[in-house]
């Protein structure tokens, strides 16, 4: 294990609560926090044994005044989140009570920690690599239950496995080509089994990476959310439609006391799928007050989308601006949603013959709506959803494994052709390089440093 | 102790955090969490030593799926915050993991904690009074350290002993007086030494009530806030105040990520004295945009606060709209401010010869306003703030103590007046009720409940 300072932050969410937790960790983490701590019973807590905890006094350093009424519970290292020795004390949970023993904790010795810096330091002392921690990121943030159970399965090693067993198969490539370089004379030809069994590898290296990418865009949607951007001009019901959605959603960030609606995005949760609706206040207020926005804001929120709901107003015929929009979303996946079925029919849907999914519905009624979600999760998850999905859920995973495919395919195509095998070797390499990325083996400080501080503080 | 249901709550701050916490008190908690709970060692949590941890994860009471990685503490009662057995389910603190382990606990037989009830079955089990369990939410709510160090002292029970020593005074008079009546036969006098002994020590008891109330106003100011209005008529200024004033606030609430200016009322904190400005949105848009509003919505400002500040234009003679404005501060606590006196003074203050505190100050300019800071707290702490002041700061407190006082005085009144003494114990023991509410020895069911409905979830 290596040597650190001993840090400390606030590790519970910042708010009034009844309980808040400063998390201490390091060498000295028992010894800093044993300056301020006054024990009920009178002892000292450099004795106490790991997984116990002791109720005492939060005292000021320099007056000895009464802070806070605390409980600190102490894990030794390694067998503690962050593998170091780890004190953590359970103060009221006020902002000035738990700023006030963080601060007593600092004067005392420890330093604030950096955001992230308790699961980096995990990382850095090998309790877990930088895809699991990762994950532990990810289920702090996690909209649904689904995206809480791929994070879950990917902080409990599933992918780090997975790449470890790819790297495995790489690295039986490269002993391959070196015994087949060092044992073969420059005159000799290459011992003909070698390259054969390079190839079988390379192959079954680049099936499970292949497969692992398979999921990986529906393993972002899980994560991220799938964005959803609702589309039309005026008055065709887009308002009333993102009402009826909205209607569903349980469970997530909005509904929480202290948020506002027009800061925090809006989802949905559909059947565990977490769906992000671009722009919700655009869509009210184009409803709403005198609309100046017209193709060119539609457009916009198209690129944006995974997923685009035109809405259209069956009640009337299509007029030019319809069809504009209509020309916008041919490249695009799209429902087009036939609104306002409630009313009698005046709609001449020729026009629409190319496209697959319409969709008639009535927002108002709440009239179809079931049939457009079941929609949506078959156009993005067949339906049903994979555990294989589960597994990548993070782009900057995705990317890796891109590359590591692509340098995987160079080398077969090399193979193939017969090429020098130190030649290939070069590809392998790059390919190897590329999976220790996701797993942190092979990734500059720097760029750890920069995936740590998208962390929030105290974890 | 009695005997109750186990229930379980969401103690931490709700958000995104490293940790949070889930709170299960009750005969069953152990029991209960055992159903959901794996130990890493494979061992059964029910045979758990008090003040120790496990790890483990918290799996689906149905399908077993894993839930989430948690370490749980467990404190056996009374040694608890409850007094009951509790134990605490340490989770990942995101919203949909900390939501999943909650639904989990009650599916595995726990009932979800009413607002305040961990803190009220502390309250009925006996572990502390009604005057400590409000303390504690005070201290989870103060807005600066001084208002913590005032919750604190209540919450370990300066104030209860303060009360228990006056119901043994007045619990003395009462036998007095029963032994008087008892042991007087109906033909015979008093023994005078009685009257003088019962006079002497309502007279103490009376004092003690007095000097509790004489802190009493500045104790809810250091808990609630001093409330200030800002007022004068347009341009004057009034917005440079506020944001002069405001650039001096440290550690509140409206600091923390996720509260928004509208809603949330901004607070100073001068010294440690929580200093809240009413309606500041008002003074910000008054001063921004045509003003609407003259000495009617002034005068609802006015009633409100504690201390006015009433802005002047020292550069401008005064105009009809200023002395209306003047004539509705006189009978408040005010400080007039004479603003702009970086311009030329052109302001005759004949008018305000009323008026003892008149500070010039310099909005614009930062000058004057340590001045005006250290003229608010002479008005209101004389300079210093006297630790008597900390101990009532609840206004139920307050009244509770103003009705023992005045019984206090009845009592003495007649006992002066020589009056039957079975006559003043009615007195005395409507004083002890008075005092019993405040540690909730004499409050009705009806009147406990209400008070802990205030109380935050999880607490």
């Amino acid at each position: 294990m290596k040597e650190f300072d001993t840090i400390c932050a606030i590790s519970t969410a910042i708010g009034e609560g009844g309980i808040a937790i400063i998390r201490v960790s390091g060498d000295k983490a028992l010894d800093i926090v044993s300056k301020i701590f006054n024990a009920k019973n009178g002892k000292d807590i450099r004795d106490m044994k790991t997984y116990t905890m002791k109720y005492g006094h939060i005292v000021d350093i320099d007056t000895k005044d009464l802070i806070d009424e605390v409980i600190i519970s102490y894990m030794k290292g390694p067998k503690s989140f962050t593998a170091e020795d780890t004190v953590e004390i359970n103060c009221h949970g006020g902002v000035t009570s738990t700023n006030k023993v963080l601060e007593m904790t600092i004067k005392a010795g420890a330093r604030l920690a950096e955001p992230g810096e308790f699961t980096k330091r995990a990382f850095l002392n090998g309790r877990i690599d930088l895809s699991q921690a990762e994950a532990v990121m990810d289920l702090i943030t996690a909209k649904t239950e689904l995206a809480m159970k791929s994070a879950l399965m990917q902080s409990t090693g599933s992918l780090s496995q997975k790449i470890n067993k790819l790297r495995e198969y790489l690295l039986n490539v490269l002993a391959l080509i070196e015994y087949a370089v060092d044992f073969t004379e420059d005159d000799e030809e290459v011992d003909p089994a070698i390259p054969i069994r390079v190839k079988e590898s390379l192959e079954e290296a680049y099936e499970i990476i292949n497969k692992l990418l398979k999921g990986a865009d529906e393993g972002r949607i899980i994560r991220d959310g799938l964005s959803l951007a609702i589309v039309g001009k005026p008055n065709v019901g887009k308002s009333s439609l993102l009402n009826v959605l909205l209607k569903e959603k349980r469970a997530i960030v909005t509904d929480i006391a202290g948020t506002t609606r027009d800061v925090i995005e809006e989802y949905i949760n559909l059947d565990g799928i977490p769906v992000k609706i671009i722009d919700t206040a655009g869509i009210r207020d184009t409803e709403d007050i005198v609309e100046k926005i017209g193709v060119e804001k539609s457009r916009e929120k198209i690129n944006e989308a995974d997923l685009v709901l035109l809405v259209l107003d069956s009640s009337r015929s299509l007029d030019k601006e319809d069809i504009e929009i209509i020309g916008t979303i041919k490249d695009k996946k799209s429902i087009i949603l036939l609104n306002k079925i409630d009313l009698e029919n005046k709609l001449d849907n020729t026009i629409l013959s190319d496209f697959k999914n319409i969709i008639k519905i009535s927002a108002k009624e709440d009239i179809g709506i079931d049939g457009l979600k079941n929609e949506i999760k078959n156009m993005f998850f067949n339906g049903k959803i994979d555990s294989e999905s589960l597994i990548i859920s993070n782009s900057r995973h995705k990317q890796a494994l891109i590359r590591a495919k692509e340098n995987c395919d160079n080398a077969l195509i090399r193979v193939k052709n017969n090429e020098f095998l130190d030649l290939i070797s070069i590809y392998v390499t790059a390919a190897l390089k590329a999976l220790g990325e996701i797993t942190g083996s092979e990734l500059e400080e720097d760029l750890v440093n920069k995936i740590f501080k998208e962390f929030c503080c105290g974890k």
